[in-house]
């Protein structure tokens, strides 16, 4: 039996930092780290973190050697105000972890409820043995609400000062020389707070100066003793004071909630009374209610995924693990997207990239459609801001995305793995197809998804041209694609099959609404000045797209140089010296054949009506030889299209790779965040790749494979309301209608017609 | 008969900082701007600056993002120690330029002396007028010794104080956003200065913090009335004053020796002796006698140059101006070099370029070898430096000389525009080639020469490769050639042809060295450790070089996608969008057919046996429709390929462009510095393009023309220590032996016996 436990015994300072990572809590909204409320010893290694999706501060960038049109700020999603911690001090001395002689410890995340449990036991000053009890939850049912329970016990009497309270003195962790953590910001970002006190309820209020945002966080205690609570406050801090005597065998319980809000600076009025109104609600419904509504969120999540793997439980729990930390991490208010590390730690300063869109929306468009939705939304959102760019960026028309965000705003210190990055306009147009399709959604093409499609193909019409020297195709030049190890190539496969893809479909939208409604589509032709012969511009830049291809062979290039890069065969690179780009020269590795993905194995997923079988076979053999996996989105790719090509052995392997990266850290940087793209990845690797899931028209499709050592495997699918469970073991695929309308699906080339608690 | 000088009258704040650049005087070691001597309003435009060839501040440089291998620190050419402040107080109230009225001023820069004179009128508090003339030098004969001669009377009786002083206060100007100055150094970067008195001269020393250099500057005055010296000295400055009452039509004059020192901190009190003594002896020696020395160094600099054109004047006064400052800008110590903008101003940090090997080296190898081969000595002082480079880059072996450097150390901080420019090594090779051949000093090479072309070739060998996708022919991928708005590219021609003819160059020192002193050859060998059969290696590589060039066509590619561009005809971009590179990102210029200065135009100045005629013309007429010459290097490289093709109407237009561009400040930025590789590109028109100087084994040759309004033109060369004169009029060319060695020569295909002063 596959456990819901991630448990983690002992104290390894060494290891502290990543099981940080692991053991983070968040609701979408609001990310706790999984640090020890107490406090560590100041030697202990820890990233203490409280995040809250969507709150940074800018910083202006400086540049070596500026030029025109760089990206003007960085912007860091902030270490927040601290809920986590509670001082306890026994017999007059500070218990900090790492530091007092801790008899024995053991963490445990609960996958199945979104709760975190903890015992430690704390040797104490003057002898004996305290015991502390922990759990904790960040409200899935009240965003922004987190709430910890704690209970302690001693075997000799003791003097105890437990003193829940909120820390304003915080700072994101400083880091130079690893471009995958950046450094952005340095030193304090967040004011002093405004402390209030509403009974026993402190508030701080903090704000940032120049991104001019505010945040409020307040807390409500409630002890199962008698001992009165004192209000203590300073500069920083303020909290409550619980001086008690305990007993030896007494059990004494706190509760602490914390609630969070943020938004713009004027109104930081108005999200103190929030947070202060929702502290004390979530203290008055107190801790059992809370922990049962957790369970039910996280009952309903797991009802939806209906996720089961047999023959391997490792991969099963990292399954587990990583669907957990997604739906843990996706922002569902539309102005918050997902941060390549969700709220798990401070890599990549937080922000949005096309991971997103890539790799998360598919699980996201099959198992949480409104979350899905929102996260659209938020593209919507900063399209003006990308209309800007787009202007900036020499193009008197369309949008271009900026490559890396929170705000709207290009936020890329390094333009080749940067903004050249022009592929994000297509992630976005392709994500807007994959998510209508699978929904059936078209009020969000109406509503926003068409003006942007729009955008995003004025800009590649705009950004390509028909190139006389490659026999007047359509070509795109000066790129990089999402390989981030051969930048500004010209005619990147991935970058333009994907932006005829996103033509052809923004024509095809076009067509779509002006037949459906033609009120909307003149509104909306209008509003961005569409003329009438631009759905066929696009048409026809699409249709003439070019591929760069080896003569007389199925193999198809990532870029038009592809083949003419110097030879670097892996096995003659030290170990030690990967990640490449921790350890060479970008020149030297843009010179060499080598990837970091393979973004063309990445487009025959995506786009894999446009590609034969023979040259799928081709890709694969080829790219797996140069590809380093320096980048965690690698594996899952690989393990999908190994899947399709019927390659069960490197199928397992990659998918292996995939769902454990950050469960046994492989790429050795899951203290700095976990890796939501790969984790979603490994999502697509079991779905798309071992389940063969494909569509034809509008009907799910699926062509399952079963890669030994697997014994079976389950997911569930909401396809346009229904809800599909697919069940593959040896005996081959069994469907079933979960919920909703009756639907008919296809598996393999056998149709089949579902209705509820029907098996077929 | 064109000017000897260089005039500008009246008060123009707009021109202010230009004018600074021209007037500038400077022996190579020492520069000082034209600033006023007695300071000027606060609001006038101004950069006062005093700079020392090599003396230099780093600082860590910062990256918006930082990667593996960047260069880590900035070098910045300081402002030093101010010697040219006179303060001049008349009844009470300073006087300063733009502040007080001045009734005339004429400034007037004599390029045949090397002084600087001046007259202005003030109109002085109180009524009357003073006349202030001043004159001065920076001392050619005693390297980092300048003088000022002041000289005033009025017509009014007046009460002066005159008080010439040292300012340790100063600080560089601070630049943002232009990459064309750099923004390294932000404030105060010398030490406050120790002051000591020696009798009535001060000295002043100063250090930085991070280079760790001193420098001393040191007065001596003299003054032609009575008056008493009083000293005065503050935390930053320290002098003489003056008080004297000046009756109506008294001449009073006032002579100011000041004397330069800088080197490492350690000899800080040596540097102070030093410029004491010598500002001691200068002023013992007297102003008249210091004249007299530098006009004597300039009549001999302007004998060796016999520059005379005649139908064009202020092109003639062009070229007087650039020669000059070339000449004034020069290091000739072994341990400096030549700025990009010369001893004039603080563009591109006062960091040494490929400018210098490329551009300017062919006129010092002609008319000053001596300075020729200190510049020389300069790059192979640098070569362990460059080695290091070389590893950090990924090369097991070799050395890849920095793209910007003072120190050494590369200080490019946008490697696309930087580290990518390989191509420098073979720049210094070619020039290492060229100064051999012109001096015949074989000694260089078995001392430096040989040891740097087998690192430079190292490097090319492990760079490149033998390219299947090629034909297997040798390739160099992922380079940056001298065109900046096409980069990291494949097979840049300019670069691979001369790395090609730098490792068949170094093949043949080596063999020439193996047979001419076998000794010195072992030295060497096992010096580096070179193995017998590296140069076969090399002349391999040569011999199989890539050139990618046009099917069925004379038309040579920049580089293997140049053809692939998108077009971007110049006519369809607005005036004020030029140069590209401060209105475009990079992305922007780097897709488009568009070349910032064509290399490929320079590969064939350079290299003129590697392409036919065909050749040469097809490359002029196609480049010359891309090319934006927004680099300051381009006027000159089309003016010759012009003059080579015959094309004289292009020939004079492009000339004249190179000839004037810092006189007419055609490319508006002037103010921070004179454009020195432009300069020496103005002469490489004159005597390779008009002259067609090129050389047939061992023998010049001429192939001169005499492009319209042009009626004749002169100058002379020193071919292996024989000085030739070379006046071209509508009658052909004669030749006439100056001095030296007897000498045969090839006009055209005519050969020419020239003995010492007979005129063939």
């Amino acid at each position: 039996m596959a456990s819901w436990h991630l448990s983690i015994d002992g104290l390894r300072p060494g290891d502290s930092r990543r099981e940080e990572s692991l053991l983070t809590l968040a609701d979408g909204m609001l990310g706790w780290r999984g640090n020890y409320e107490e406090g560590t010893a100041a030697d202990y290694p820890q990233t203490r973190g409280c995040y809250l999706n969507g709150f940074y501060e800018r910083e202006k960038i400086k540049y070596g050697e500026i030029a025109y049109g760089y990206a003007e700020n960085s912007q860091t999603m902030l270490s927040v105000t601290d809920g986590q911690a509670i001082r306890l001090i026994c017999n007059g001395a500070p218990l900090l972890f790492g530091e007092t002689d801790v008899i024995s410890s053991r963490r445990s995340l609960n996958l199945q409820t979104g709760v975190l449990d903890r015992t430690t036991s704390y040797r104490i000053p003057g002898g004996g043995v305290l015991t502390l009890r922990s759990q904790r939850l960040v409200s899935m049912a009240r965003p922004g609400v987190a709430a910890i329970h704690w209970q302690w016990t001693a075997d000799t009497a003791c003097q105890l000062e437990i003193a829940p309270f909120l820390n304003g003195d915080v700072t994101n962790r400083i880091v130079q020389d690893d471009p995958r953590v950046g450094s952005g910001l340095q030193g304090r970002a967040l004011s002093r707070p405004e402390i209030r006190w509403t009974g026993d309820v402190p508030c701080l209020t903090q704000h940032t100066e120049k991104s001019q945002l505010s945040l409020a966080c307040a807390m409500a205690c409630r002890i199962s003793s008698d001992a009165s609570a004192q209000k203590h406050q300073d500069d920083w801090q303020a909290g409550l004071r619980y001086m008690l005597r305990v007993q030896p065998g007494e059990t004494v319980s706190l509760h602490k909630f914390c609630a969070y809000a943020w938004g713009d600076i004027q109104d930081a009025a108005r999200h103190a009374e929030n947070v202060i109104a929702q502290a004390a609600d979530a203290a008055q419904a107190g801790y059992p209610r809370l922990l049962r509504e957790q369970e039910a969120a996280f009952s309903t999540f797991w009802d939806s995924v209906g996720l089961e793997i047999e023959g391997d439980d490792d991969l099963f729990v990292g399954m587990r693990f990583n669907l957990f930390h997604l739906f843990q991490s996706a922002g569902r208010d539309g102005r918050t997207n997902v941060c390549a590390k969700g709220l798990t730690g401070e890599g990549y300063e937080g922000h949005y990239f096309w991971d997103t869109e890539t790799y998360m929306l598919p699980f996201f468009d099959s198992t949480q459609p409104d979350i899905a939705r929102k996260l659209l939304e938020y593209r919507y959102g900063i399209l003006p801001l990308a209309r800007k760019r787009s202007r900036e960026m020499g193009h008197p028309t369309g949008a271009l995305y900026p490559w890396r965000t929170i705000d709207g705003y290009e936020a890329s210190a390094y333009y080749p793995a940067g903004t050249a990055q022009y592929h994000i306009n297509a992630d976005i147009a392709m994500a807007i197809r994959r998510y209508v399709h699978c929904t059936g959604d078209i009020r969000f093409l109406d509503e926003m998804g068409a003006e942007m499609l729009c955008e995003i193909s004025r800009l590649y019409l705009d950004l390509g041209f028909y190139d006389p020297s490659h026999g007047g195709a359509f070509c795109i030049n000066s790129v990089t694609g999402p390989d981030e190890y051969n930048a500004l190539v010209n005619n990147n496969t991935y970058t333009n099959l994907m932006a005829a893809e996103s033509m052809l479909y923004a024509a095809e939208v076009l067509h779509g609404m002006a037949r459906r409604d033609p009120d909307a589509y003149g509104r909306l032709a209008q509003k961005i000045g569409l003329s009438s012969d631009e759905p066929d511009h696009w048409r026809q830049a699409a249709e003439s797209i070019y591929v760069p291809r080896e003569e007389n062979s199925p193999l198809i290039w990532q870029d038009d140089a592809f083949q003419s890069r110097v030879p670097w065969p892996l096995s003659t690179i030290p170990k030690e010296n990967f990640p490449l780009l921790l350890h060479y020269h970008p020149l030297v590795i843009y010179r060499h054949m080598v990837c970091k993905q393979a973004d063309l194995v990445l487009a025959m997923l995506l786009l894999p009506h446009r590609f034969t079988e023979e040259e799928k076979k081709a890709a694969f053999d080829f790219y797996d030889r140069v590809t380093t996996h320096d980048s965690s989105l690698s594996h899952a790719a690989f393990s999908a299209l190994a899947s399709r090509i019927g390659n069960l052995k490197k199928a397992y392997a990659y998918f292996r790779d995939s769902a454990i990266l950050d469960v046994e850290d492989t790429h050795g940087n899951t203290a700095d965040g976990l890796h939501m793209a790969n984790m979603a990845g490994s999502w697509f690797c079991l779905v798309y790749g071992f389940g063969g899931l494909d569509t034809e028209g509008d009907m799910l499709r699926f062509h399952p494979i079963l890669p030994p050592p697997l014994k079976s495997y389950a997911f569930r699918l909401n396809w346009k309301g229904s809800v599909v469970e697919v069940r593959v073991n040896g005996n081959g695929p069994a469907c079933r209608l979960v919920s909703g309308p009756d639907i008919t699906i296809l598996a393999g080339d056998r149709l089949l017609s579902l209705s509820t608690a029907r098996t077929v």
